[in-house]
């Protein structure tokens, strides 16, 4: 018996699993194969690339499980017409990360589609709300990619209060198996939103060697901070910045940043030509504190049902999560 | 019908909710008043004041409900035979956080008491199994007080995976209700240690003004680093720190610690006086994430039972923790 919540009536999903719009990593392909899996694919509008996002939208044109994509917001603000080619799908519902959805909700609510805002806070909560969000995503820190400080044991409970009934809220950050889905649920979350986890998965478009290695990184073996995106020119608006592998760039850089930004020429050139060259050494590997949880590169269909079935489990009490719980 | 895991059995408890041992604010009386309630109370060895230490084991001496004493590690290494005070009126376990209790470990399984060890990531588990842990808290980093960089949500699975069945794990960091304790209980936990909403509490020996500022505190105002340790002249081992409410003196130093250690006699100076007066502009109120689930100051029996009966209900599906729980 599948975990029924009022995010999959809202959604029209089976399993209340998200994949988080990943920039260009969370394609079609990944996006299509986790909606046929009945939990939800997101495509990863990212920063805004207008060829990538055509050729990708039209694979999911006319697809027939519903799916959503989404739009850093701030980075949308400055080519609002990219949502056009996004509603253009018919998607299932826009989501938006990191800056005020407002200017935007008019045109997702009129194009029928649901309103998703992912929030690292309770003021971003209610700005969303304001907007009219449908449902909150909060972020905890553990995410990988951008984010703020707040943890997800302190943030998801604090925007389940806030919303207090009237969204569902879907928790995202360090979650990677069906014990996490099932914990956030007692928590008061409808459901989960899953980068991570997705990115080790056979439809995902990252780099096969970045997969390998989120599968070999342990628990406690990533880092927040504004390394790689100072490394990259890619400047962030406060509070936030980004997760992501530490490797010898991360160790080298780390907390000499004023030092990185005097030498930030020389130091991009070096970057980008590591990106290029597929040299994750230097490159940064986005991921989050649920690397310590994934150990293989399943296809993500495998992922959606392992995680479903193992909370199910969980929640349904006919399995104990450890040889602790005996109730 | 009460929550049942082994850690009942072995410290012989009703609930699976452990007093954390806060240096001096948990005495006697709130140690004895936890344990009363069928939780496990924990008195605050801290950092090893003798005088205090024969007095509050005193009044524990012969109590009926089982006890135990927490120790920090590293402190107690200087003072070693502050253990003979604390084996001397029997509690029913000791608990040790922060170095490497193996020193300790042959005289507390000698005299017969549960070895506890709290431990911040994988190694530190390790170590604690090899010196014959009998139960491992997997601290996150949003506890209040001193701890590391691991949040909860990655630390608890991590730590039960370890322990593998071995020995229960208990839970600690931002957790402040029964949603928490279910949560922790779902990702493997087999109970929680809490310290923060604990320090809101009647007999907790902390100062009135001290437990106001718990209440009102909301989540995201509690910091983690070095200040007010610096500030007292205590300084930690790596790689800890401690966390605090945000006051006007953690404004006034964030981001520049190095220029408090080159004033830190003026600082010291000015910190000590707003400890002796009270004064939680200046002084840290040692505090964790958890406070913004917190908003009252009732007696320990009542956080126990609270927290108890909510975690029962979620757990056997009896109540959902918000309206996203339909299964
Ligand atoms: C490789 C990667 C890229 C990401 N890119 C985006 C993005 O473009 N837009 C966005 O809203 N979130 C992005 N995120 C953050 C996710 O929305 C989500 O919050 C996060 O993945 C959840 O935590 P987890 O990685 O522990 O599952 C990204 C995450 C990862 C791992
Ligand atoms: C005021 C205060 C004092 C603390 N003192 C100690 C201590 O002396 N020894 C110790 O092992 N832990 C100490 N801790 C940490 C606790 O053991 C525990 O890990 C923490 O309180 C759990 O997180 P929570 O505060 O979110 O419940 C202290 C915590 C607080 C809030």
């Amino acid at each position: 018996m599948p975990i029924d919540t009022p995010l999959c009536g809202l959604l029209g999903i089976r399993h209340p699993i998200l994949l988080a719009p990943m920039d260009v990593i969370a394609g079609a392909r990944l996006t299509a194969a986790v909606s046929r899996a009945g939990g939800f694919g997101i495509l990863g509008g990212g920063y805004g690339d207008r060829i990538w996002l055509e050729r990708e939208t039209g694979k999911l044109k006319g697809a027939q499980a519903p799916f959503g994509i989404g739009f850093i917001t701030w980075s949308l603000a400055k080519q609002p017409e990219l949502l056009d080619v996004a509603l253009a799908v018919q998607p299932r519902a826009i989501m938006l990360s990191f800056g005020d959805p407002k200017p935007f909700a008019p045109r997702i609510k009129a194009a029928g589609a649901r309103l998703i805002c992912q929030v690292q806070d309770e003021a971003m909560a209610q700005q969303a709300l304001e907007a009219g969000a449908d449902i909150l995503v909060a972020q905890g820190s553990e995410a990988g990619g951008h984010g703020a400080s707040r943890t997800t044991i302190d943030i998801v409970p604090a925007i389940v209060d806030l919303a207090a009934g009237r969204v569902p809220v879907v928790a995202a950050g360090g979650i990677g198996d069906g014990r996490g889905l099932a914990a956030m649920m007692v928590l008061g979350a409808a459901g989960v939103l899953l980068g991570t986890r997705f990115y080790a998965s056979q439809e995902c478009d990252g780099a096969e060697e970045a997969k390998k290695r989120i599968c070999a990184a342990r628990s406690g073996s990533t880092t927040r901070g504004i390394i790689f995106d100072l490394s990259r020119n890619n400047v962030w608006p406060a509070p936030f910045n980004g997760r992501c592998l530490i490797n010898d760039h991360a160790r080298r850089w780390q907390g000499r940043e004023m030092e990185l930004l005097q030498n930030v020429k020389a130091v991009a050139a070096e970057y980008a030509a590591a990106r290029a060259s597929g040299n994750f050494d230097i490159a940064a590997v986005i991921a989050g504190e649920a690397v310590g949880l994934i150990h293989d590169i399943p296809p993500a269909a495998d992922i959606v049902e392992r995680i479903a079935a193992e909370a199910d489990q969980i929640l349904l009490g006919r399995r104990n999560s450890s040889t602790a719980l005996k109730a």
